[in-house]
């Protein structure tokens, strides 16, 4: 079970990974919508308390491959401006099924939002 | 709501698209592993019975986005031969928000098992 965490202010590249023996690949990316709160933005401007936000990913991930086990999974987090189109966050996982894969991506998701200490604002 | 199928002999390339107005991109790949069935294989073969299989695949596509709204969806299926490591589906969605992307992509990977005239054997 392998982990990789990024955190950059730099646009996220996931090129996709050789992984022997799995199955499946899952990947989410969330990109940056142009309405934010109702509101035309032109971007998001992210902030995060690097050391701890991945410290916690990687709580997380550990914790959810000891439920569902994977081979390997990757998050890379922008932060700083991103442009309305751009991912903020890409997301993938390598596992021997497909059910885990999908239950790791989701169950991450929702604790990104709720745990891991990344904010962000709205930018004209 | 945009809908691409393509069923292939060819090696899948499903290069990532650009959909304005969405937040959230999922993916899945399936590859073929070398264990089937317990023993070591070389590869799957994969035949369809292609125009039956695409009409299914539209409509489960279609019928899903009634429930999810999505922007764009693809399934791009691999028929022949697919040797160990490389994908014999990938497929990926784009939608506003992640839950419709996930709900759709799992609801379909399962359909597909069941419902799409899509058939595979061992080879060595």
């Amino acid at each position: 079970m392998k982990v990789e965490i990024l955190i950059t202010e730099s646009p996220l590249h996931l090129a996709p990974a050789t992984v022997p023996g799995c199955g499946a690949v899952a990947r989410f990316d969330g990109i940056v919508r142009d309405i934010e709160d109702g509101k035309k933005i032109g971007g998001l401007y992210y902030e995060a308390y690097a050391p701890m936000a991945e410290k916690t990913m990687l709580d997380i991930l550990t914790g959810l491959g000891r439920i569902h086990p994977f081979n390997f999974a990757r998050v890379h987090h922008r932060i700083g401006f991103v442009p309305v189109g751009e991912a903020a966050i890409s997301m993938d996982i390598y596992t021997k099924h497909r059910a885990e894969a999908f239950a790791v991506l989701q169950a991450f998701m929702d604790r990104l939002k709720t745990d891991v200490p990344i904010w962000k604002r709205s930018s004209p």
